[in-house]
């Protein structure tokens, strides 16, 4: 008798998107023709950058012609993607990362649902509150925690309430713990965080030997030059940790998919008796096991933002959605919404009046002004309360949402 | 502190296909200049076909045009694929499939990797010998084995060996399994299954509650109309078998990456009080969660196979490696070899002579006539004595080779 892994009936059910999604559908059935503007969802608008497109169409080009052909490429990514990424992510900001250290993935999704597969099962694992909802969900379908309790958390994971009172920054716990989800920019808040800040982090992983999952996905989208785009531009931090990146939100490939992970080869992570081990080559292991690298055409593509005229083409673009959050952020502020976020981070983060609840506020907006954000209590608990705004939206229609919230 | 996965440690060092790279270099190092010519990796070598590059490129043109441009797509793929599959690969053959059971990812190695996910840790998994080696790693990692024995198995696994005297045909293991692995046509051995021997296994599920995890990837090479392509072809095969296909032997995906999995919505698995719950849901949560579905212009370049003209094309492909199977089968029974597979896939399988070692055969194929093939060994156990060669190669270089091997 097959048995199925009853980790995945822990579940929550209703995922936040879906019930959006219905919600709308139920609007748009009830009041035909109203025009909706959609600043929920976190993906991207604008189309990918004219170099992108050069360079992804010559390789599909290449791959119809026998001479040029491409089979099974490294599982690691092909060493011209790795090595741009070294010399225009890394060097210039004086980081040091080996090229076999960069992991070329199909996006950050996967590999931050797939990271604990290398990782043991008695880890104790913090994860902020709010959060992206992978974080925790991945953790739940391996095993790693108990049932859903009343208050919205599972049991087993150690929570970092993220509010107002702490500006929205992760405490270290008084339990210790073992591996550590940080995640900025942050998704959903648009919070950045400070080398210094940083730093009680690594010097915690260091002294407890803990490791740190850094989801780094909207670094891109940092303005002020005292933050940090690495989690490796603070000292030691090879030591402790594993960084995300993708090109989703830094060049539009949501729709494309291409994204990297760096695992130091200092990395250490521990057996029951003590002993240390590199987490690189595992990671290797388990991606040439169960992964077969990044279409080669994508990855050429990816490769092309590192030309002088691609990153100049990608900048024009993330500037676009800056513009956005700030328009967001100072209309909200104007009719007095208290708001976060959205200086270096395509999010805002907007706190009801009132303590409305989040999906009160987020009816109130679809019913009166038509406009989809998403409730802050779908990231978690702590966000309750709260509503996120996404900057991915044609600027056109960010100005008319704006103008629809001054009627409410 | 941070704890790794230990049982990433169980798994056999030396990967098969680096330790035959390591031999070819150090071969190549010795005598410079010798042509070496490589049956080896099953890797494709024929370019994509005309309609599959034209739609490639269209679709890339599509994702650089604000009109046309596709950010995230749905995990389980685009409706216009799954829809195309449904109406070549099974309508015509009369297999009842529904569209929402159909799964498009970016592999079959990530599909056969990761389907386990979904099941329980207590399951008996039943694995032929010789097999690709995908299958075993990835449940040795989950922590479904105990450690590697010294005749090369990995306790907890039921094994089922396929050698001559069984026709290279997995026979049902006498104590009770609950998961499956089968792989027709097969790879390594090139064998195909018919009707009544899969439905043996077919029965045998029903009777059992198990569940087949059948591998199709090579379905595209059958020739003898007799045999089926798809599992589902056996009546009630819908409850109790999950089907894995490609396009990368199918249409020489291998470098642009896209295949597909079929899950019934008739087919359960239990829980430890024996309730049944579909797996379909599980996995498409397991896909919502931690992947973001295939990139839209490989999505749009698969479904250009459907066409009349990409049909007509692909199969020119199928056919010319087929013929170099033929040849090379040819060749190796004319010289006194055994040889079997071939003629419904694209790899062969040789025995080698007076019980030869596969290594030592494969060391003189390369130092006699710089010939590369793969030890059956690699694949398990009762993959000694034999040698795999794949008929991905251009059919010159499969001609010189067998003009070389008449010298030895």
């Amino acid at each position: 008798m097959a048995f199925l892994n009853e980790n995945y009936l822990k579940l929550k059910t209703g995922y936040l998107f879906p019930e959006i999604g219905r919600r709308i559908k139920e609007y748009e059935v009830a009041n035909p023709g109203k025009k909706i503007i959609r600043m929920g969802i976190g993906d991207v608008t604008q189309p990918l950058v004219p170099s992108v497109v050069k360079a992804f169409r010559e390789a599909v080009e290449e791959m119809g012609e026998i001479s040029t052909f491409k089979g099974y490429g490294p599982e690691q990514g092909y060493e011209f993607l790795r090595q741009a990424i070294l010399d225009y992510e890394f060097k210039t900001s004086g980081v040091k990362i080996n090229i076999d250290e960069i992991f070329i993935s199909d996006g950050s999704k996967c590999d931050t649902g797939n990271i604990i597969d290398i990782l043991g099962r008695n880890n104790r694992i913090a994860i902020s509150d709010p959060v992206y909802p992978v974080y925790v969900d991945s953790n739940v379908m391996d095993g790693r925690t108990n049932n859903l309790l009343e208050n919205g958390y599972y049991e087993g994971i150690v929570y970092m309430p993220c509010k107002e009172e702490n500006n929205f920054l992760p405490q270290i716990p008084i339990e210790k713990v073992d591996v550590i989800y940080l995640c900025f920019p942050n998704n959903p808040t648009g919070m950045a965080i400070t080398k210094s800040e940083l730093k009680k982090w690594v010097d915690y992983a260091n002294e407890n030997n803990s490791i740190i999952l850094y989801d780094a996905a909207y670094e891109a989208y940092i303005t002020d030059p005292s933050l940090p785009h690495s989690i490796f531009e603070i000292e030691n931090a090879r030591k402790v940790a594993i960084e995300f990146r993708s090109f989703s939100k830094t060049a539009g490939f949501t729709g494309t998919r291409c994204a990297y992970t760096i695992i130091p080869k200092d990395l250490m992570a521990f057996d029951q008796k003590g002993h240390s081990f590199q987490l690189n080559p595992l990671w290797l292991r388990r991606q040439t096991t169960k992964f077969n690298g990044v279409s080669y055409p994508v990855q050429k593509a990816a490769a092309a933002i590192y030309s002088n005229q691609g990153r100049k083409e990608i900048l024009e673009v993330i500037k676009y959605y800056l513009e956005n959050a700030s328009i967001m952020s100072e209309n909200f502020s104007k009719l007095g919404y208290k708001v976060y976020g959205g200086k270096n981070a395509p999010y805002i983060w907007v706190k009801t009046k009132n303590n409305m609840k989040s999906w009160d506020f987020f009816d109130l907006l679809l019913n009166e002004a038509n406009i989809v954000g998403t409730p802050g209590s779908g990231f978690g608990p702590s966000g309750e309360g709260y509503i996120r705004f996404s900057s991915f939206a044609k600027m056109e229609n960010v100005l008319e949402a704006m103008e629809r919230l001054k009627k409410i």
